[in-house]
């Protein structure tokens, strides 16, 4: 890898979890600079603007999340019935701050980008929309091969999604796990009423 | 009322809309002159401080959601019942951008604060205290007068706020009202089930 990609890279790592945790409006480049050790020039050497960065550190986040539920997916096996229920868990993580410092990065990052930001919440947006597939698709075959009885696949992803996201957002406020760990059990409650099997 | 505190209420009151779309971190000085047409020295005769003027908006932006949450539990009347689906209504009201402009200000503000900014996030906490008890009230009641089998009313409240925010979140995403909707539909459904009248 050459040097340069190589310092590119090591901005965005000390970067990500900055920005995940203060906001990009929250983080200047003097902080980048202060976690980083190197000069505004050097950080500008490899990123045209803040903006730049904010959009890699976002990718960056979004990838450690998005490698977990690959992960997490592949460990479950074939059936949609497992895979639902771990790709819920993937995200009862951040209960313990994991697998991202400073919580859902897609929640922080829609929250911050969804009035202004545009170039953020488009990226923000096909993330959800990843998300929302991932989900949607598990619940299709689910329901192909007569796992679950649920009549709008899409419906669920929004469920799941908000259920856990706001569990996120008021296990964060609290600084306790008690909020998305209770969210989490509802959506297992609900959707084991669910299964066919 | 004096000339001092009616500026001061026009600056919370130009400030709290701007705050709550872009941010504490993402609204400037320079904004808030910009939406008051106040130089900067005008701004800052009736606030200390740039926070002190942020904490002042949050409290303006949560002022109206919670005249709205009471003028609806008024307009329910007495019954327990009545009183929690009108609380998840108010909450729907984000899907038409009511009553804050900006999406829900304990959300926005809660993402923004949680890693940082421990005056505003004590506030948020407070903020969401307040709503958690307005709706473990209303459940317990609700429980003691033969209306529901809830085992927790506290456990109600976490899942009713998480999936209504997580809803929000979607919604002002998208710019779309579905997400949010969806949501309130899934928990109406999942009260429902907890009725026993």
């Amino acid at each position: 890898m050459p040097k340069g990609q190589e310092t590119r890279d090591f901005i965005i790592t000390k970067a990500a979890p900055l920005f995940n945790e203060k906001g990009y409006s929250g983080s200047s480049i003097a902080d980048v600079m202060l976690a980083t050790g190197l000069k505004k020039g050097g950080i500008y050497n490899h990123f045209e603007s803040k903006d730049e960065l904010a959009v890699a550190a976002f990718e960056h986040n979004w990838g450690l999340l998005k490698a977990r539920y690959a992960q997490a997916l592949h460990t479950a096996g074939e059936s949609p019935t497992a895979q639902l229920f771990a790709a819920i868990d993937v995200h009862v993580g951040f209960a313990e701050g994991e697998p991202v410092v400073g919580g859902c990065p897609l929640l922080n990052t829609a929250v911050e980008s969804d009035d202004g930001h545009p170039l953020l919440r488009e990226r923000v947006r096909e993330a959800v929309d990843f998300w929302r597939d991932l989900l949607r698709n598990i619940v299709t075959r689910g329901i192909a091969q007569g796992e679950f009885c649920i009549a709008d696949a899409d419906e669920i992803a929004t469920i799941i999604i908000s259920t856990l996201e706001g569990g996120v957002m008021l296990s964060k406020l609290y600084h306790s796990p008690d909020h998305l760990l209770r969210a989490a059990a509802h959506l297992r409650t609900f959707l084991n009423d669910k299964l066919l099997l």
